[in-house]
């Protein structure tokens, strides 16, 4: 039976096999068809994994926010003639935090065989880096940009993370980042934890877990870095 | 600056080049310290990734619900002084639903680098497979046991899936995999999505999301089998 791969792509610019397992250029080698975030920057990828990859041999089907939702069923009929496909996301897992899901739904409803690879996720190194609570947390997305929802928004994950004892994860649009701490260090009580974590695999990989006293002593500069924050106990 | 390793192992037997990025060769050749939750197991793995490696030059401490709380600290002596240390989980990644998170705490409250690798993660690889929502999601570990308490508590958790949007998941020991689905079908409204992901990255990995409905025309038979569960919309 033809498979569905779930191929997670790098998180930064660097040697892939640092971050995803080889396994991975045996998939490419036997999948012709993709379902992707950027077609530009998937060629770039799969070139970079195998160099001598026949770009051209390859379908590239679009999916993101422009992509009309009743034409990605038809992105599957390849699988469905027993053509292996891949869903490549534009940075880390498909179908977390990205449009990929849409399509592993549809491709449940058809009974197809989806296959999940193992790469890397932000969410998942932030929270294993942490050492906050990994036995209970929550992704909860971007927060309101408004300061005052945003406020409250926070005040409710650290009640969530603190009194409920669930690690609290969200992230927020680069060039918004010391706003976000800027509120966090304003909202949250001084003991409550919080972790940054920014440019996670890259060169400047930054991860820290303080109180929010701490931070305060020293507010890091995380101005258009990719950062993923946690609140916990 | 030395590193505190947080590295995952494989779920199954098998080739962990299917799961774990190269880079984990040169870890473990730069390593000596090994803070694990089963010695024995770590050995034949660390064998697995480098056949050439000399056990007896390594140290290794245990972490797991044994340890006692005050000798965790100590553990991290070596990197202190400049040697890198790796944190092992018995499967899976360190940190995440295992004892491995006390010490990293221990390692931020003292200033230590800590660095995570990329490796397999059931909550992870079950949530990008299983085309729920995987912009908003909770693990939350272990269901109560009994069956009052866990139908409550899986009513509850559908209740934050469908009229929460967060897609909801959750474990259960492997002999008593078949109760919890026969309580989640009884339980849960027909028209609920319910994924069933086991012997994720082994031979027989599952999986499939249908609708509570559907899965009561076919109940599938996961006796000892490692599964994980998620509830969605």
């Amino acid at each position: 039976m033809a498979e569905l791969y779930l191929l997670p792509n790098v998180l930064h610019e660097g040697d892939w096999q640092n971050v995803l397992p080889a396994r991975v250029i045996e998939i490419i080698g036997k999948t012709r068809y993709y379902i992707v975030e950027n077609i530009r920057t998937t060629r770039r990828f799969l070139k970079q994994v195998d160099r001598n990859i026949d770009i051209d041999r390859l379908t590239f089907y679009e999916l993101n926010k422009h992509t009309d939702v009743d034409a990605i069923s038809g992105y599957l009929k390849p699988l469905e003639q027993g053509e292996n496909m891949a869903v490549v996301s534009e940075a880390g897992c498909p179908g977390v935090a990205d449009p990929g899901a849409s399509v592993v739904e549809i491709a449940h409803r058809k009974g197809l065989k989806v296959v999940p690879v193992v790469g890397p996720s932000s969410i998942l190194l932030a929270l294993m880096a942490s050492g906050m609570n990994g036995q209970n947390f929550a992704f909860n997305g971007y927060l309101p940009v408004r300061s005052p929802e945003r406020s409250r928004a926070i005040s409710a994950l650290e009640n969530k993370a603190v009194s409920g004892n669930q690690t609290q994860l969200f992230i927020e649009t680069p060039y918004r980042n010391n706003s976000l701490i800027a509120d966090l260090l304003k909202v949250c009580s001084p003991s409550t934890l919080l972790c940054i974590a920014a440019n996670l695999t890259g060169e400047n990989e930054f991860i820290a877990t303080k109180t929010v006293a701490q931070w305060k002593k020293q507010v890091p500069d995380l101005h258009k870095q990719p950062a993923i924050f946690l609140l916990g106990k």
